[in-house]
């Protein structure tokens, strides 16, 4: 397939931006990955905590998804079984070792996309050393993205910061300055996307970049957290969180599965609705589509995304949102 | 510098394997190393034990010798210093992590071969995985290669075996069959020499080969097990090991410094004398040279060999053995 010469940016983290990024690639010739950097879960919070080193687990993932090697791909998601390293993804010790090494992450994801020889590039969206904060409608204060993620905040829109202050990476203020396509894939609003968005200096790349600047709504609402938002209120934290404008939202119109949805309704997850008036009356284009994947039952047999089919069954399909972003830049 | 075309086989694992692989891989185009698979300590035996691999550590060592790609190099090479994952060096994960992931420690040897860009090959001894025994002269068994490596057996010569048998690994079998020179590296003689030599196969490999054989004779001896060995005891030990016949002895025959020697002294470590005539009887030939590096300062300063120079400061000067060899090639 020809690639299309341009310049896209995609800001997120984790599983959204993984199967978007995957996807992207494959039209894409200019592809940046613009990543969170406040986790301090799992394996990426142990190597956080005992190493002093930056978060390498959303890096990985955005670093994988634009790999061209299989080998060295699987490698880097492969996660240690048994032991003293149990639960360690392997390419979270490769950039950990590396940053170590060279005192310096930038290095390290730079040596690392090129073991993996990645297309694009994967760029931290700062490279301070950062904790995630969020201050609730009633004044309480809760610290580190791994409770934030688990907090019940009645889905009252928090504040979002990162302390200590920090400063956004130049190669991303770069990347967003140079971009045509900005994206805002879809992830956990309040600790994967707020925490690249809130970093001080996104609001002004945002506003001054001629990008045109998509957001990618999610599927489902998370419990405690975004109970009862449809697609447009999505959109308004994502505008809230970085104090700028949407060009355009891309959301999902199509309900799915009744099976799918008695499951994730058991977790108290629900699919995210709209409100078509709102969504005409908009600054922004809302286009809606058929977002959901229908090949739930093959990424659970372990092919395809090897990240996503764990955590989710409702999930993108991606190369539908891909040809939506083109479609977009083409308009 | 033009290389030589000649295939040579170098026999050990450990230091004296990385010095002597580090230098000759400057004159010979057609270089394998074949590594002892019994050390069972440190990074190298927890992962033994914990995820149930073959051992990492002397490969790695032998990997890095052989690497053009100064980057990969020092990666490979860094240890964990603190957390979890003290201790470790990064190298020994990733010959584990592609063990796991690919179930074949063969494959993962290769591809951390592609990966850090070296010249000839490295190949584990056997792909079993074994336990060092040793029995002393008075019945006592003892098994581990770590226990024997700190084991007093008053210096008098034990049995070594494998347990369970191995098989050689027919691409070590091949390499001796081509071979035009086979060098025993200098090393620990009963816990990184022996475990190369016993493996079954190994007597009929080098019964059998065109190749010259060649030891490279240890400089110090080891308290408890090779006290007051001369040249031609250690010379005489290898050859007990296979059951074969050497056609050279490199020896060192320059006492190093006397500053060196009190330090050593202090450790009860001596240097190997020899008794001329001796051998000028033996049926190999011996050729003795100043083989002690005079660059110890240099190399205490940590360029050059990261490994050795914290484990030794009389080294070999390995370019001066890598010429001799060359010469005995060409004799």
């Amino acid at each position: 397939m020809e690639k299309v010469g341009v310049k896209v940016v995609v800001i997120g983290g984790g599983t959204g931006s993984f199967t978007l990024l995957s996807s992207l690639k494959q039209y894409v010739r200019d592809l940046t990955a613009l990543v969170n950097m406040a986790d301090d879960g799992g394996s990426t919070g142990i190597l956080r905590d005992e190493l002093g080193v930056l978060p390498p687990g959303d890096i990985r993932q955005c670093l994988v998804a634009l790999s061209q090697s299989p080998k060295v791909r699987e490698l880097f998601n492969y996660r240690f079984d048994s032991g003293t390293f149990s639960g360690h993804a392997f390419g979270n010790l490769f950039l950990t070792a590396l940053e170590k090494l060279t005192g310096s992450f930038a290095e390290a994801v730079e040596t690392a996309g090129e073991v993996l020889n990645v297309v694009g590039r994967v760029e931290p969206i700062t490279l301070d050393k950062v904790t995630l904060v969020m201050e609730t409608a009633n004044g309480e204060v809760v610290r580190g993205e791994h409770v934030i993620g688990d907090a019940d905040f009645a889905s009252q829109r928090p504040l979002i910061r990162l302390e200590p202050v920090p400063r956004l990476n130049p190669a991303a203020a770069q990347a967003i300055a140079e971009a045509e396509l900005v994206v805002i894939a879809p992830g956990n609003l309040y600790t994967s996307l707020a925490p690249a968005l809130v970093v001080p200096g996104m609001h002004e790349a945002l506003m001054s970049t001629r990008a045109k600047k998509v957001y990618v709504c999610n599927l489902v609402t998370k419990p405690g957290q975004t109970d009862g938002f449809l697609v447009e209120d999505f959109a308004a934290e994502i505008e809230r969180f970085a104090d700028f404008k949407l060009d355009y939202v891309l959301y999902n119109d199509t309900k799915p599965d009744d099976v799918l949805l008695k499951r994730y309704a058991h977790e108290n997850e629900y699919w995210v609705e709209y409100d078509e008036t709102t969504l005409k009356a908009a600054h922004y284009k809302a286009r809606g589509s058929a977002f959901v994947s229908r090949e739930f039952k093959a990424s659970n047999s372990g092919d395809g995304d090897p990240i996503a089919h764990t955590r989710t069954y409702i999930r993108h399909d991606a190369d539908t949102i891909a040809r939506a972003l083109m479609k977009i830049y083409f308009s």
